[in-house]
């Protein structure tokens, strides 16, 4: 290298940070805006439309209400947004490194959620989850978790409005990667490997099924079983439902203004990976909002792993979000609940489902989608951290490769334009799977599962 | 919990996120305001001042001048500031779930490095060396690494301008701690678990201790044997000397207008974690600045772990800054370059001296310092992460429970007043130490080593 190689120095502006004062001061609800009405869940014993009170054992009253609002805009309450500004407004970055290795005229941006205490998005939802059920007097949240993404965010959440937190983890993610067990036990979270004793259903599947490493679905069971007899616990979900996907439109709230801090006013397209719907929905729903007031034209792309296909494979039909069919019957794009995806990496990814709301607006044509090979997306999540020096996710990276596969196109066709990535999280924690893609070794990471 | 038990909402700012156009323009040299010169590094051979040309085996002509420049600010030069603003400026936080847990009417601050793509401070100064070399027409940089947070940074930095980064890692940590590895090869470094066959110096270890598990001290001289004879290599360093010190001040230049901004004029007191000293160095040496020109009354604290205590049990003396005794010889304080620290989880203070700088700091009376516990540091830390969200690196630790102890002596007073923490790493890679401390087990970590 002579000195003329050094790069050159660019006057541009490298990322947008919003002051916390312009944190948004509401969520946005885009069943307010869409064509055609949300179908609605439905009970699983009698087929009729979910009243709020079926909801109840589980979630806190407010949530319920969330979850059925048709209301567009959702004020956030201030406790919830005192903790989101330990991290939030997130930046949003010009990705000009990588827009240089692919010699793309594209503008390139990406929404990085994973400055966030436990470094993905998850937190947006979890600590809105837990301020309402610490207002309505809850003392114990249970969930499950796979790798432990959702898991240590309502971890996080729990610590600061001082609930109990109990989390049923996979046992095959529970003994295999064993540092996002650490960061929730750091914040105070209590964690089980399930199947485990401490249930009914967790005894029952150690006895059908011995020596089982375990499944999200059976997690779930033990999760709920827990929950839902105890007046002062309830049960979280980290993805798919109605509440969670509004949580996490803060994310898309806060891009738009920074693009306008940028000087950008039309988004040619969004890219956001898609497992369970909510980091997609939290980006993107709020640039439908405008596109559906007919003042912007921007297209949003669903990146999936080809290893589990829901929007591009799956069919759109009512089933159950867990394994055992013990929740609600919802309208959405499924691959059966009985499939069982292979072990990719891209754990937050493996889910036989998507959200409800995500699976109305592809059928509503607002939403494309694609599906992407592991390789691919690492390739492309190489690239990124090479050049813009974050180590993206396994399940950013899918949007990356939709982003960069964009980008060179237009490298080829000359045409500009703005894409827009949503880059959900850090890799962090997850430096095994870029290892493995480096040396190409093909260890099934048979741990991984959603959420 | 009832529902009056919810943490009341408070309209104080959380955090200080300059704009990116905020990013300072120079780095600040202490060296020119200090009260008396600095003594010189001496030769190791010939006991005589330093020369230039001695140090050209190793380093850029430019980093050499830092090194012995005595001008007050240094500019940074726009490709540095460039790759800065992926992550600076960085965010200055209040602490006021901290302040609630501890009762104290102290107003703690805390100026957060872990934002960078590594998750410390390090960057800061990589970056900088990263682009001399590469401007200097230097095509691969040469370092050692114990439990990798210098390695990353520098793989990180040399990958953004095209280097070539090959790192000597003790094998111990090679082995035992991947995840920093397999993050300095997502950047694209080359790692060498040490003592490694491919230099005479590293051959020479394997014989003369079999089954080593290397040391710092190996590392560093297969890094120097691989570069210093290669007229396209140079060697790195990630701490200790001036002109590293020197890149770090951007975090105290920061802090200083980000207190602006919340309102403090007046800081009673900053802590740091202490190692090699240059964490400490670049958030504190600003606040000297403005002590020594007489606008301000700051007390600094250095922060020290009780099991590796430089500055509170060590002689102020000429010595080697590697244990083969390689290295130039700098007046420091040091345990001996022979000391071989406790197993501790803070790998990074695992070093027998300190900073020339720091230390002649502490000589006039300008530092003062204080060794605490493991287990302190750690309870400490744990606090912190159920209060602020944030896990700190075992290293920063140190600095929160400095500060903890002053803010907790303030609730027994009353005095108010402005306590500021150098929160220079995340600790997500370091969870296991957490896990440790949680559970009591106290298997050493004997993988860990300075850098």
């Amino acid at each position: 290298m002579t000195s003329t190689d050094v790069p050159t120095p660019t006057s541009a502006m490298t990322k947008a940070v919003l002051d916390e004062a312009d944190l948004p001061t509401h969520w946005y609800n885009l069943a307010a805006d869409l064509p055609a009405p949300m179908p609605p869940h439905l009970h699983p014993g009698t087929g009729e439309p979910l009243a709020a009170g079926d909801m109840a054992p589980l979630f806190p009253a407010a949530l319920i209400e969330q979850e059925m609002t048709g209301e567009r805009f959702v004020p956030i309450p201030e406790p919830v947004r005192e903790v989101y500004r330990l991290w939030r407004p997130s930046p949003l970055y010009r990705a000009h490194r990588l827009e240089r290795a692919l010699g793309t005229p594209a503008r390139i941006y990406y929404k990085y959620e994973g400055v966030s205490p436990v470094g993905s998005h998850k937190p947006n939802t979890a600590v809105a989850q837990a301020y309402y059920n610490a207002a309505e007097g809850v003392r114990r949240l249970t969930t499950e978790t796979g790798a432990g993404q959702w898991g240590s965010a309502l971890s996080f959440a729990s610590a600061l409005f001082g609930l109990e937190c109990e989390v049923w983890q996979v046992r095959a993610s529970y003994d295999s990667k064993p540092y996002r067990r650490m960061l929730m036990e750091t914040f105070g979270g209590v964690v089980h490997a399930s199947p485990s004793e401490l249930t009914a259903a967790g005894r029952g599947f150690l006895e059908r099924f011995p020596g089982t490493t375990g499944s999200l679905g059976m997690a779930v069971s033990e999760a709920v079983e827990s929950a839902a007899p105890d007046p002062e616990a309830r049960y979280a979900l980290g993805s798919v439902l109605n509440h969670v996907l509004l949580h996490q439109t803060v994310i898309g709230e806060e891009a738009l203004r920074q693009l306008e801090v940028f000087g950008e006013t039309a988004v040619d397209v969004v890219f956001g990976c898609a497992g369970g719907g909510s980091n997609l929905a939290g980006l993107s729903f709020p640039f439908l909002r405008e596109k559906l007031a007919g003042r912007t034209d921007t297209r949003v792309v669903a990146v999936e792993p080809a290893a589990c296909p829901s929007l591009t494979q799956g069919r759109y039909e009512y089933d159950h979000g867990d394994v055992a069919g013990l929740t609600p019957l919802m309208k959405m794009h499924t691959l059966g609940r009985d499939f069982v995806p292979e072990a990719i990496h891209a754990g937050g990814l493996r889910y036989h489902g998507m959200a409800p709301m995500v699976s109305h607006g592809v059928d509503l044509g607002l939403i494309t989608a694609r599906a992407v090979e592991q390789r691919e997306a690492f390739d492309a999540g190489l690239l990124f951290a090479r050049t813009e020096g974050l180590v993206p996710a396994p399940e950013s990276c899918h949007a990356v490769a939709g982003a960069v596969a964009e980008a060179r196109r237009r490298a080829d066709t000359g045409e500009a334009g703005v894409l827009v990535v949503g880059l959900s999280g850090n890799g962090q924690l997850d430096l095994p799977a870029y290892a493995e893609h480096l040396t190409g070794a093909r260890t099934p990471a048979t741990g991984d599962q959603p959420f």
